[in-house]
């Protein structure tokens, strides 16, 4: 528990998305099967929520993100927001897009590696969903699209302009942005957007696996991992030169690079503490 | 017609290239097909005044840019422009390099989604037009080529050496700019290079159906998702997801939007509007 | 030799790697082959130490960096480093990582272009080394390894979180840095993270050739070629194209360009001057 806990307390229950901690590993599961997984303004609120709360917690070391049932995420659900969002005031929808905007930055941000487990449909939200995450382990029915231009919005949305384009270019960005035509496993592999194809069926029990072993880990050197790959897609050589020099000053005082000396002079397997 | 029309007219008669425009898609044509479309001084300040033109005409939706003959185009002209550059003072240098910047920032950033028809030869500063559009549609004869380091210059022309990194990532990016070699078709498909590879000579007639898609869409939305891409490359990553918020908000009080939801409600195609 | 020499002189002998300079092609040897060429505070010191000295004196216009032995660099020495890292003080600790780092952005910032000849074992700094490089030629034996979480320290050494991204995309550099597996030479090349796969053997013949290629070339040319590249990355679009312009009027100002411009008159290959 981080010593800078305030009066805030623990959801003890989220109503709108699955969540389990098991020693250091979250997992978090999309849970309208019925619906594809689709999106509500609750569960955009919940991963907002419970990303900012694991993140002030610091029990958790790494966080999967799956879904319930035949796939991913449909992305944003056609009543309940498109629906709803048709009845809202500017004010209102600027709002709604903030919340969708901060669970991206959220995923980006929080202490601690995303794994998104991906099966069949990753569609709109959720494919920038899976996209804002630090893994993506899929099979081979995963089926992304970033569909949004497909009901008139604009394919940047909830930073996708600003992340794919860093994940597989430019040109495929442009193609698969504008257009939202779907990009399965193979061509997904081949372009760079997933981290890793599994067997058919497999992916959750992969991301399961990476988890594990990243919470088991060196888990302060992940997170500063994963802070300077954010942050230094937004700064110049010079100041990701010196980031990283202040950094690994950092960590050379921490226990786990001190851990991994002695387990490499008495050559044995280091026993990470994460810290 | 936009509402913000001053004095000045459109050009009635366009010397240094071709245009048609058909209901919203406008074709450009690089037209001196014995010099393999090598391009003047003339053809540069048209290419730069025309997209001007077209931005503030808001009547089109989608460009192609292809060439005639044999190839796309085979970059400056060795003697009307690398010959007559030898007799300028530094004064007209930098106009005359700033002009063709000057091109590609507006093929980058004109309201409609460019789409480069690229067959043959597409070198020098042709190679980088073709690089500055959205999508490139290209047939198997298609050789992109690079090639200013081959006359004594930088392979940062027009642009080239921010946006190809961004492309192809920087080491592909370097080699391409520092050596000046020709990319075949199939290295510019395994890159991300190329957008689409059609079979032989299909290029143009390829260019032409997704120019037509683009706008008989949701125009409106597609412009916006090229604006985004191209202010987002040089945007941190709370401020893209800021900006999206504000475009999706600003979107979802649209026509599109409201017909796609009616659309789908009603079980029928949507009809866009552009806006 | 340059204009703007002061009272410093050249260093008469390296210590800690193995320089050669033969007609504008410098080649320095990582020689350590008992060690795998680990790294030790001196190696790092020369290398910065002379990037410095070459970058002032001008007369070299490429740089190959290889490894003598079994392969390029194991990275930093596990005594030598790791072990004398553990009695520093937190002063002394950022002083060697901003050390690490100066290596890197020399590499980067040196005004000709670096060829990393890459075989057998590239780990940890040697990882990161060959990823600052212009050129990564690599033969199959290649293995590259950002090893730093193995060691308990962040992904992020040296630059590296600022570079992998910029080279391979973001989604595959988030799965190196952070995990520290081994991307053996296929993958390397299917991920964009060597310029050139050469037969077993060949890297370091190849990466002469190269330089060799480049050194007697329009050697101006590409020393503003890879400025810009660094530079770009950093620089907004409308900055690019503006850096871009002048450059170009500033090289067509130059002997080399007049030269190509001549040769191809009188249809004879150019006499680069590389000025």
């Amino acid at each position: 528990m981080s010593p800078f806990t305030g009066s805030a307390t623990r959801t003890p229950d989220w109503r709108h998305l699955r969540l389990a901690v098991d020693d250091g590993v979250a997992t978090v599961t999309l849970a309208r099967p019925d619906k594809l997984n689709a999106l509500t303004f609750g569960a955009y609120a919940d991963l907002r929520d419970l990303l900012a709360e694991l993140s002030r917690d610091k029990s958790v070391r790494a966080l999967v993100l799956g879904g319930e049932g035949r796939g991913f995420c449909s992305g944003g659900d056609v009543d309940e927001i498109i629906g709803a969002t048709l009845a809202m005031d500017t004010a209102q929808l600027l709002d709604f897009n903030r919340m969708t905007g901060q669970v991206v930055r959220a995923v980006r941000e929080c202490p601690f590696p995303v794994i998104a487990a991906v099966h069949g449909v990753a569609a709109g939200a959720g494919a920038v969903l899976a996209l804002a995450a630090d893994f993506r382990i899929a099979d081979p029915s995963a089926k992304f699209a970033f569909l949004f231009t497909r009901v008139g919005l604009s394919g940047g949305d909830m930073g996708a302009a600003y992340l794919l384009p860093r994940v597989v270019g430019l040109g495929h960005a442009t193609r698969l942005l504008m257009l939202g035509e779907p990009v399965r496993a193979p061509e997904a592999e081949r372009i760079g957007l997933i981290s890793e194809l599994t067997e058919e069926g497999k992916a959750a029990e992969a991301a399961a696996a990476l988890a594990r072993r990243l919470a088991d880990g060196p888990a302060l050197a992940y997170a500063q991992t994963k802070a300077l790959l954010t942050a230094e897609l937004d700064m110049p050589l010079a100041a990701a030169v010196e980031l990283d020099a202040a950094t690994q000053a950092l960590l050379m005082n921490g226990e786990d690079y001190a851990e991994f000396h002695a387990a490499f002079t008495e050559k044995r397997p280091p026993k990470w503490q994460g810290r």
